[in-house]
């Protein structure tokens, strides 16, 4: 294409199906670069709420203005996404349509059964999202610099993935091909089994004596963080690609019954250590927060006072010591005011930032 | 008891067997309170390290001066812990002897069957720990304010459970009583499968393609942090408690083949639905950071530019605004110099914190 792949000349109008959390943010995105926005949704107050936002425009003032979206953008459950684009389809005969769902291929086969026009469906899953739902936690901001994953049908014209690509891009995201079959795996692996596994866990913690529990530490709490998601949605998302989180599953299970096996022996040691290397292999591969690969950070302790201010201080002594932080977490030390706080650095800043911080007097640990 | 719990009057000499991490903050944490300690390890240079650090004597000046030690701390890997507590109670016929190793049961039955004097033993595990491994990582104040587990035989004699009670108090510790059965339970579900689950999880990625593990988010990263633990040590620990660890995996691997069920059925998603607020259930009963129980932080967002100074300038404003902040996390965003900071605070400072940091200009999502 000779225009620039962001230009927003002559895009749209859009129609967005769904005015919750990720429908709400798309039209905030697509508004800020000029482009019109139309907003639906089958709950009057969800409407309200993203309209009263800017979200966009009723769709009922597209109706009367006898205006047609050239693009349409289904972002509903999974349970109905299939059926909503095909009626998309059908309600607009000239219209591309894509979705947003976390699930692809059984979204773009139901769409399929139900009488979409499979030329002008693609499928799109935005890899962002919020703990809160709904159209008032929408940001313009929701997908800048995330992935935006495109799953293109065979029977898709190209230019209708061009044209979804183009809103992938305006919308501040990174396109990124992948057939749905192949997301589908993907998220398998690294989204819903890890979301069975922290639920399944913590779901073991519910049924555990208190003075089992009350001993836990961080380990724990990490493990059990996802357990806290929407159980609603998360039980649509596996529903909708059960096959292949069975398939995980099955892997994972397979490998939990070999170490069963093992531990019951007397010489475990030695194939338990092999594979907890191999889990130690797989982590390394995932990618760094950047997406810059495999750069494993080094983690300096410091221990402060647990209170206002406290922290202030210790970052404008990092500030001044010029390393940057890639990540941090706070302990709190039990039943004291006080607080371990881990500076997660470039293994190469690790001596700077520790003599930085105890010339000016720091607990590092 | 009429002496007060954490004095020091009397208390040693404390011979501390094993220099590692733990061996070599227990000798801090003691020397601080001018306890006398004296130190030995099979392994000369571990041991030169520790005493050069100030952790304790060389045992060899013990023996030359007759004096005797009123406790011995065996801080040895588990493979070993049990025979090193039989020839403690042997080579010293009037001292109390206890451990640190992370499972109980089978160290305690190791010493018994090695022949070590039962009622002199107490098991012991202080709920500490660090990354980097070795007398050199040793800090004073390591166990301060967090539990240590008392784990005392039926045979046991009170004076020294007392007197080994008084060993946590003295190294800053909370003691905590515990049978050594109900330990290695507790320990298999909040500490042990966790470990296993990460290890099991992060290995599945090893064998994944590339385009698969590319696309994930801060929810793996999670999931798997713990694989990065130590293969050696931690082999030991699941082959030492592999009747509970094993136990525990049973009863979550039920679940799992339950789950794998109900996903193949159509009507999965009620069931699944059950699974996941099951999960929600189990995690809110992890005590919070202060061990305060279950107070549930709120996630307040803000972007900011991913260089040195930017977070000093975030945290001084938290500060101005003097709200106290629970934890902190840090999500960059692909590809881009910013990051998307969560700062995580009581429900009731939120309003607070949200306003005070907008009319700081900050960026708050």
């Amino acid at each position: 294409m000779s225009t620039p792949r962001n230009s927003s000349a002559e895009f749209g109008p859009v129609l967005v199906i769904g005015a919750g959390l990720i429908g709400g943010s798309i039209g905030l995105a697509l508004r800020r670069k000029g482009i019109e926005v139309f907003l639906e949704d089958a709950d009057s107050q969800s409407l309200a709420t993203a309209v009263s936002m800017g979200v966009g425009r009723d769709a009922d003032t597209l109706a009367q203005s006898g205006a047609v979206p050239s693009i349409v953008v289904v972002a509903v459950p999974p349970t109905s996404a299939g059926t909503v684009l095909a009626q998309a389809t059908k309600r607009f005969p000239a219209a591309t349509v894509t979705d947003v769902t976390s699930v692809k291929a059984s979204v773009l086969e139901h769409a399929r059964v139900a009488g979409a026009d499979m030329e002008r469906v693609v499928g799109g899953h935005p890899m962002a999202g919020r703990e809160t739902a709904g159209a008032a936690s929408s940001r313009a901001d929701l997908f800048d610099d995330r992935m935006w994953i495109l799953t293109a049908p065979e029977t898709a014209q190209s230019d209708r993935i061009e044209q979804v690509r183009q809103l992938a891009l305006l919308c501040g995201a990174i396109p990124h091909d992948m057939t749905a079959e192949d997301h589908d795996v993907a998220v398998a692996l690294i989204s819903h089994v890890p979301q069975v596994l922290s639920s399944a866990l913590a779901g073991q913690l519910a049924s555990a004596p208190e003075g089992h529990v009350v001993i836990a530490g961080q380990g724990l709490r990490d493990m059990t963080r996802i357990a806290g998601s929407d159980s609603q949605l998360w039980s649509e998302i596996l529903s909708a690609n059960s096959t292949n989180v069975q398939g995980v599953l099955r892997g994972l299970m397979s490998t939990l019954e070999s170490l069963q096996d093992e531990l019951s022996r007397a010489t475990a040691t030695e194939s338990v250590r092999k594979f907890l290397e191999r889990g130690g292999e797989g982590r390394l591969r995932i990618p760094g927060k950047h997406g810059a690969g495999n750069v494993e950070f080094t983690e300096v302790m410091v221990m402060i006072a647990d209170e206002p201010g406290e922290l202030a201080r210790l970052f404008a002594a990092v500030g001044e010591v010029d390393v940057n932080l890639e990540d941090v977490r706070i302990e709190h030390v039990l039943g004291k005011p006080s607080g371990l706080v881990g500076l997660f650095v470039n293994p190469v800043s690790t001596t700077e930032l520790i003599d930085g911080l105890l010339s000016r007097g720091f607990d590092v640990r």
